[in-house]
């Protein structure tokens, strides 16, 4: 049976209380997506589903499973992408709506090794780019199967 | 009595195992700094001791230890800075050993609302700088407290 979704608060205007895009997994509290940057296939975002500012506004409880639900995506990022590194960073200056970039880094990718915010550098082949983005499923499926272990 | 701090694992050459600036607060697991930014007064960085790349290579345990102190860090700040928004990072692209960015963001900051690795757009105003610099005694003094409850 299908579990009904609780009323969380949402605020009008903001684009992460209410999403457009498909999500790779949701609960009552937060949803995973992929990202659709061309230049960083893999990109994943972990959206708190509550309109709140801060890490530190959550409760105790809320925190862990937002840092779990992070490290979750992290590891399947890893396991599927085989990055380079990860970069992980809540900034939300302009969506101040709680939310994590999980970014799998390659020494041939736009930016590296500066952040991906930074002026880029070069531009990654289309082939790489491309075998990349043929793991997506995998990367979703990888996502899903975290959370419902 | 002073605790006996355990070996950790070191690498040669990297900046974070050897860290060669005071710290605001360690203990046998992570260390945290004030950055010196003359951009961003109040920028900080929670540096794990060990030598490990990704938050995911840590033990369940540490895993939480880390998240609960970059979370005590973002709560001073935000308690001492009084930032318009956070911003929380992990990224080690450059210095690939596990540490994470506190900082804290206003306005009228050089970046804002873009990324602070992105390009400038402003000059903060001296005086406004200076102010904030003034509360760096204060921040140190807040996460002292903070990792000391």
């Amino acid at each position: 049976m299908k579990e009904r979704m609780k009323e969380v608060r949402r605020e009008t205007g903001c684009e992460l209380c209410h999403l457009t895009v498909p999500v790779v997994w949701q609960d009552e509290k937060l949803s995973v997506i992929l990202v659709d940057d061309a230049a960083y296939p893999g990109f994943c975002r972990v959206i708190w589903r509550e309109h709140v500012r801060e890490m530190s506004d959550l409760s105790h409880d809320d925190r862990l499973l937002l840092n779990d639900a992070v490290y979750q995506v992290e590891q399947a990022v890893r396991e599927v992408m085989q990055p380079l590194k990860v970069n992980v960073a809540s900034l939300g200056n302009v969506v101040p709506h709680l939310h994590w970039h999980i970014i799998p880094r390659y020494a041939d990718d736009a930016h590296f090794p500066a952040p991906v915010w930074a002026q880029a550098t070069r531009r990654t082949d289309d082939e790489v780019l491309a075998a990349r983005r043929a793991l997506l499923p995998d990367l979703a499926a990888a996502i899903a199967k975290h959370f419902n272990e």
